[in-house]
């Protein structure tokens, strides 16, 4: 419980490997996570060579802790091994449709999440890299991934050569609902908000960018509609090409 | 980790409440999980009152244990409060797409895993709902989700009324992959589903079910093509309707 209240993403790693003992007890572990029918409908891809880490960086829009990190671990929704028991079996398996995109991702990204806790209280850090699903195309050229088979969460993990303060997050009543979900009041969302407003470095984003609002440099900068708009475009076709 | 290693999910609850500072405890840890650029699109809807649950169960298709846990917490994508942050700060959202809806579920679902982890180091069981994406505009109703909300994940918390044995997982090489995926050969499908087919239990479900194989099972009783392909028509039409 401390360990998970203390955490902080670690994008800095020193130069020294993770043991494949240690590794393999900590994939073990995240396996024992919830899956839906205890199908286990996912695979994970380890990523410890250089070339393999070059050949990954691009689609991750060459983040530094790509090549950086001693693992780099793809989390996949994979329906590719269950559909090929099935028919093994005499059986005529009917996983490849959104339903099931859907919850191969949700146990894909359980088994991410138990990884990450598990290596975390290990003294590991990680990194999630929310580029997964941006360039979906080339992680699976990159990894060879099959039929039925999607990148969902990427992580690097390694041992911190870093120690960042922990960032902010909103107050507990913004994120929770009672019973039924309560609409946000102008003021409501004022409140929540003016914590993260007021932090130094969110002031020194909007002036850097030039914008009037915090929300703008989100809007206009980070995370613009024309950028969502074309990725959804990208990944509604390459999840149908994927076979969903 | 051992309490990782050694968990199963709890479908049998003690009629016995959690304490609202101890689930809050627990809410507020899991929201230190990994959010995409710390925007946090997801919102929690903790159910306790016993006609919401009753309201509830239907969408569920009455699993008991609905109405049976003290608690009952609905994971949801939730664009809505940050789209509403954007527009009191003169900034136009773009969050209503197919990637968003992606990066929602994400953050949503790391958080449930979070909250699952740190609920049963403290001697808590919990339980997924599978069945949150089946019907989602019935949890959606319950729930009073707004556009832009979504309900992802479902678990059932309480104190454990029972203890149950681990259930199998496949090996570890059947879900890992050394640097690029490897294809399965039919021996490797073989060996790798070989103990779930050996279990007693299993061969009971096979006759139980007037079937063949347990993969039958699985495709012609549990989640058939019919179902999977109707609840993804429905799963794409809510999306739609909530925003996405």
């Amino acid at each position: 419980m401390e360990s998970l209240k203390q955490r902080r993403t670690i994008r800095k790693y020193q130069q020294k490997d993770i043991p494949t003992d240690m590794l393999n007890e900590l994939l073990e572990t995240s396996f024992r996570a919830s899956t839906v029918g205890n199908m286990q409908v996912y695979s994970v891809i380890v990523t410890r060579d250089a070339q393999r880490k070059a050949k990954l960086a691009p689609a991750h829009f060459n983040q530094p802790m790509v090549q950086n990190a001693p693992v780099v671990l793809t989390f996949c929704i994979d329906l590719h091994r269950f559909s090929q028991w099935c028919r093994q079996r005499k059986a005529e398996p009917g996983y490849n449709n959104l339903e099931w995109f859907v919850t191969g991702a949700t146990d894909a990204l359980l088994v991410a999440q138990t990884f990450c806790v598990a290596a975390e209280e290990k003294g590991l850090g990680i990194c999630y890299l929310g580029t997964t699903t941006y360039n979906p195309h080339l992680i699976i050229e990159a990894l060879e991934l099959p039929e039925l088979v999607f990148p969902i969460a990427t992580i690097t993990v390694g041992w911190p050569d870093e120690n960042p303060p922990q960032v902010d997050r909103l107050p507990l009543e913004a994120l929770v609902h009672e019973e039924v979900y309560h609409p946000y009041t102008s003021e409501d969302i004022d409140r929540y908000y003016a914590y993260k407003e007021s932090l130094p470095e969110n002031k020194q984003f909007i002036a850097e960018n030039g914008k009037e609002t915090l929300a703008q440099v989100f809007t206009e900068v980070r995370y613009t509609k024309k950028d969502a708009e074309a990725m959804s475009e990208l990944l509604g076709q390459v999840m149908k090409k994927q076979g969903f």
